[in-house]
């Protein structure tokens, strides 16, 4: 089959040995990948990744010299019933599915494993048992974002909103995004979001956020006050004291660079609950003591369970994500390789698929 | 009255101006004032201390030049009660309080401000509101101890609770004694405690640590297994899904230098809570990717309520709070320079009071 296969440095669309689907496997066609920023960083740097993965005992286990096709969000459609499946889900049926499937030393991690390409490939194979038949009526489009939008449903789980408090996110893209449908699909708000791009500051606008900042003229975290959350330490111990009525502030950080988490915790009013989202591969300075005095909440998030990710397909189906204008590109395979490139400095992107067979 | 005035560079015991009451304010003798961490950070550097109060908005103001009378930890006995005030403790009682005073500009921190001295100056005053009396038969040792006490309490409150945890508390000075304290006094544990320094690990036992590890020795991080906690993301991902029962990890910084908050996030196994306790005033680096695939969660503290101040008093009085042992060392208000001195090492000490008047 052709997939685009990663190496240190390149990524190149070639062609390698097609999948074999093992015991309890099924082989299936991605009709649509979607890239994410995971894949971004770890095309950045693929050696520096494998061996953070392999720190935090990630499963599976990289050999980047050995390539990986990347790609754990999709829509595929069932090709072939390895041995000993069910066959339950027929030939033809659009899936989805948690990108883990169990190899013959344990679970891995279906597009940053050697073994297992990702649906950047024309064919992958997954665990018959995790999958997920697209529901009648949902396009393939909206089910390939099945994954990346779980991530934001996890986040927002984590955050443990009780509907007092005010939503700050920071950084719009996919995962920004991602986070900004799930508050509103809970009915949470208000939602502010902050983003340089005007690109993006839109799509926040479609996903539901009921306010978008632009960090260049205004800071995401001057009007706390305004908004009902005591920004200063006296005011709410005031509040707090007199049984006055007052809202908590928890703040998304989906940009993944450093530096951002301590501008948030900078920004912060007291007491507020961050929740980290994006996925910073670098070291980053903190200054602890504003951590403390403002005796913040650093919650860091990754993933989902397998719940989340079935109800955000659910939630799907039943409309209540507004994430139609999410995908602003879908390219063949021959263009993946160019889609990095562009996400490489992606202001003016959302999501980009990256479709097969045309 | 003499006190011990610090400046930028140095301690010295001098001749002050008495403090006088102003409306609503008691005039107090205290007893017993001990010396906090914080003290030993801010005359490490009291311009650069005063400098991250004002960043913070800390009540108050501190202008390190005019000089400033630590002492926040304090049993006292009131002197004479000034304008505006009930009287309803008579002169002669022994008393505790909240370190906060109302001035004619706002709440300040008492024992960090230019015009209300602390504790360590042989008069200070208080507000009278904020007074809670001494039960009889509690010892003015242990009553001086409330404030540091309270803030272990705080700690383990934010650290949410419910008895299937087993605790690591990383560093054994006061603030690390006091978490013990209050775990064990609520009846939590395993607690596991962690200091290079076998006098404190001593104290450590003696306030109730179920184990105590010195971390040149042994790692601290090492055991999850052993005690329950699933050390890696696969084995935790089983024991879900299979609904088997296993314990999650609740760590406590108490340390507050640079790199120990990295340390806890390598060692901590996934979904481990963080309560970061010790209060570090540098810059400090993490990678937040560790805490990112672990799901950490940071929970920064500070302080405590009057609440959690007068349940620890009460506490005390009760004998819930084995902390006999805690104090080392005593000195005169003429030792309180040297005290400093010598707890810029402090492997060798727990806490250190000063006793006023012989």
């Amino acid at each position: 089959m052709r997939a685009a296969v990663t190496r240190p440095g390149r990524i190149e669309v070639t062609e390698v040995d097609d999948p074999v689907p093992a015991s309890g496997h099924v082989l299936v066609r991605p009709l649509l990948c979607g890239i994410c920023g995971s894949d971004l960083h770890a095309a950045q740097d693929l050696p520096r990744f494998a061996d953070l993965s392999t720190q935090v005992g990630l499963p599976g286990g990289l050999d980047p010299d050995r390539g990986v096709v990347f790609g754990h969000e999709f829509c595929a459609e069932i090709v072939e019933h390895g041995p000993d499946t069910t066959g339950a889900l027929a030939v033809g049926t659009r899936v989805c599915s948690v990108p883990t499937i169990l190899g013959p030393t344990g679970p891995e991690a279906l597009g940053y494993s050697n073994r297992y390409p990702g649906a950047l490939g024309e064919l992958m194979v997954l665990q018959e048992a995790l999958l997920l038949p697209v529901p009648d009526g949902l396009s393939t489009e909206l089910a390939a974002l099945t994954e990346p939008l779980a991530v934001g449903e996890h986040a927002v789980g984590l955050a443990r909103l009780t509907g007092d408090e005010v939503c700050l996110v920071i950084g719009c893209g996919p995962v920004g995004l991602a986070v900004i449908a799930a508050l509103k699909a809970h009915g949470h708000g208000p939602v502010v979001a902050a983003d340089f791009s005007p690109t993006r500051r839109r799509l926040a606008e479609s996903v539901g956020a009921d306010e978008v900042v632009d960090p260049a003229e205004t800071s995401p975290y001057g009007r706390w006050d305004e908004l009902g959350v005591p920004s200063n330490l006296l005011d709410r111990a005031a509040r707090e004291m007199f049984g006055m009525a007052f809202k908590e502030a928890v703040i998304f950080e989906a940009v993944g660079v450093p530096g951002v988490l301590q501008a948030i915790v900078d920004g912060a009013p007291p007491r507020a609950r961050i929740v980290v989202v994006g996925v910073c591969l670098e070291p980053d300075e903190i200054r602890p003591f504003f951590g403390v005095v403002k005796e913040l909440e650093v919650r860091f998030a990754f993933g989902y369970t397998a719940a989340e990710f079935a109800a955000t397909l659910d939630r799907l189906a039943a409309g209540q994500l507004a994430v139609g204008e999410l995908v602003t590109d879908v390219v063949d395979l021959d263009g993946a390789p160019g889609a990095f490139a562009t996400l490489a400095s992606p202001g003016d992107h959302g999501k980009i698929l990256v479709r097969h067979g045309g």
